[in-house]
């Protein structure tokens, strides 16, 4: 509808140009500035609407190749149209196979195997489900008919809508609810005007099959796009995400007063926001990765659950993220020296919770099992404990303003459970990679080693 | 598709219910255990499912009423086809009146009108500008024709399906961008087999006109859902969500170690979780609710934009709610005596915050000013002061450790994130007031007022 609408309103663009010295002498120039206005109004939308386009594209070129590939699969299915020993066999009935491809057809492989299977599956047996209830109302006689199958398509709306409220099942049958209640209706009712309710059904099942199986075979075999793929690239880069602010976070805390740099200068330290509202995206792509078949290095039953818990792990360490960069412009600032006594245990923390994220981010994306990642939180659990024995040695003098104390002992203490979750979030990605048994590769080079000779330290 | 399984399921039950007596001398129970647990493994599964529907409907009774709309509409609209009159002038066509109802009825108002119009509109777009096709493809002669309808289809298909990416436009066109492309596929293509193509129109045009206005009405008429009344409704439940935990945290955490509870025992302290991931249910409800003409307090152009800017506010809040929950059952607690030092303010920080939030909740649900939250808001802004004065004044003596000031410290410091929090949420919801023009009732009992003297204290 809106391609329509820009395509004219560029046209209209383009012949304004051409012919601006034309136009100049008319009316619209002489007489009419509003006009003007608006058109100089419009142009500046349509040209924003297009940059955007194009961005859409740049940012993720499958979009466009997915665009073709939805053209494609319309192009072929209605083939059946024009091709006159098929029209022959489907007549009108054809049809549905186009309605399947325009419905059906969905961005990931998982998504329209789902809608196919759903459509396919739910069609099957609503149509079985029709052809017993049309024999049922037959029997009832003419006036009694219409009445039987009033109160059989109530009653199966009625109930399959409030099916669809349960939420296990509107996450993966949703879909096959709807085309059940749509096919049952369909073909009970036309049961009425037309006996030959077996060969409806029977075309209707046809049609659908072509239609669905042309979506997917073209979604499986030009450039797929696979949502298991998705899902592991995003809970990848989730982390990844929050490994970024980590790295920042203790230089741009310690040292934030010497130049007047606000956040917006600083965009690395904005990434994790993406991360707080994830939940949504991860469920969805878990839920149509579980309908896809083996590909590459993901197997049919490939543990999405693990995955998702992984993603959730991350979030609860994206809210403790959160809560440390509202302190990192807050206004009130504890005084340098203050700051500066617990600069290097702090800073390692960070650091080290950042660079493990960062490893663990990398060993997802590369199926490899996680090297350095352990070393990194042990470094980290090990700031915690310096940490603890430099509170203990009374690290302030007694005249210290408790007050300019508490900003700081918050940043370490969120920190602190900053650690924790990053311990948690490495601990659930090496149940994966035990899961998937993830290669093993020596590193060319070693990471630092823990600073105290104690390799493993509980925090406390 | 479920229900039916589920009634065959339940039917087999009550046969096996009723003829228990006469399985036991049969095959099953002498000599097939296994079936034995599986049969009982459904059956458990079974009322499982069925009390888990129960329950649904008992969470939300709206859930029953809409489902039973669901089949009134259908029914009504199958009318079409046993009533002969209507019959003789639509025929098959009103297939697609079934279908409208079917796919355009939604749970709320919003959604129903939305994708009815949607559908509307992109159905008379697409339906002429394929008339308009088939003009032009008709000129190309019995060859070219195909070609030509070949290469209209895929342009098509693929701009409006690259066009539906765009994340505004998907937000509140996206179903009917999909209509455009189905419209304008099925009559650009039927056109090559029938001349009729602007009878196709006028009659897919009228049959979806009255398929979705049937839904339009009774999704008005009957028990009418508002999405608008939703949203409003989550938004001031959520408030109120954050508010019984900030009541019940302050007693919670400072008198903890008495008693040996854990936190399933306080379920109170739980519900704020839900808060944190509510963004995408907000988004879709005020999409929704855009779409709704007045209804009771509502008007057309209500202003939801600032409902999902107090719904963001109240998210942050959750946040740092978040943060202090783990601080509620960490393992490494300060001792009672430093903690003591600062119960009382603390306490009064989170309790005056809670009822703040409870109070401006209150008001969004009854539209009427908050009258005590400014109070409660500058009491707790009061107790960070006093916090101020009594970390300054050399709270703990020179020997506390300060490994655990710290945890108490962390607390205080991120009761005060929340008293900020809670601030900027009233001050939105003071905006929303202003723009609904809420109601100024004077209590009937005035609420405590601030501990100091200063009505006004900028948090330090």
């Amino acid at each position: 509808m809106q391609a329509f609408l820009i395509t004219f309103c560029i046209s209209a663009m383009d012949l304004e140009c051409a012919s601006q010295e034309t136009v100049k002498q008319g009316l619209l120039a002489r007489g009419w500035p509003p006009f003007k206005g608006f058109s100089k109004h419009v142009k500046t939308k349509v040209l924003e609407f297009f940059s955007h386009l194009i961005k859409l594209g740049q940012d993720d070129p499958r979009r466009v190749v997915h665009s073709l590939k939805a053209g494609l699969a319309l192009t072929l299915v209605s083939l059946f149209y024009y091709y006159q020993p098929l029209y022959k066999s489907f007549g009108v009935s054809a049809m549905w196979a186009v309605i399947t491809v325009v419905v059906v057809f969905e961005f990931s492989v998982g998504a329209t195997l789902g809608k196919g299977v759903n459509r396919g599956l739910a069609t099957l047996l609503a149509g079985g489900l029709a052809v017993g209830a049309h024999q049922l109302a037959n029997l009832s006689g003419r006036i009694g008919e219409p009445i039987v199958l009033g109160i059989f398509v109530f009653l199966q709306a009625a109930v399959s809508t409030f099916v669809r409220f349960c939420p296990q099942i509107k996450a993966r049958y949703d879909y096959g609810l709807l085309i059940f209640i749509l096919t049952f209706s369909l073909i009970s009712i036309s049961g009425f005007r037309d006996d030959e309710v077996l060969e409806l059904v029977h075309k209707r099942l046809l049609t659908v099959l072509i239609g669905g199986s042309t979506c997917v075979i073209i979604s499986v075999l030009v450039f797929p796009v696979w949502a298991g793929q998705d899902l592991h690239n995003l809970i990848a880069s989730n982390m990844e995400k929050l490994g970024i602010f980590l790295e920042g976070f203790g230089d741009e805390y310690f040292k934030m007063t010497e130049d007047g740099k606000s956040k917006e200068d600083r965009p690395f330290l904005q990434g994790y926001k993406g991360v707080l509202d994830s939940k949504t995206n991860e469920d969805a792509l878990a839920n149509f990765a579980r309908w896809e078949p083996r590909h590459g290095r993901f197997q049919f039953r490939h543990p999405w659950k693990q995955y998702l818990k992984i993603g959730a792990l991350t979030r609860k360490c994206a809210y403790r993220i959160e809560s440390l960069n509202g302190h990192l412009y807050a206004d009130i600032q504890a005084k340098r020296e203050i700051r500066s006594k617990i600069q290097e245990t702090c800073t390692t923390m960070s650091m080290e919770s950042g660079k493990a994220l960062k490893e663990l981010s990398m060993a997802i994306k590369t199926m490899v099992k996680p090297f350095a990642a352990d070393i990194h939180i042990e470094n980290s659990k090990s700031s915690v404990k310096n940490l603890d024995t430099l509170l203990k040695s009374g690290l302030w003098d007694d005249e210290t303003d408790l007050l300019e104390v508490v900003p700081v002992a918050t940043v370490a203490s969120l920190l602190i459970d900053v650690v924790t979750c990053t311990a948690e979030i490495a601990e659930s990605v090496n149940e994966l990679a035990t899961m998937l048994k993830f290669e093993v590769v020596e590193p060319t080079v070693s990471p630092e080693k823990p600073e105290t000779g104690q390799p493993k330290i509980g925090i406390s």
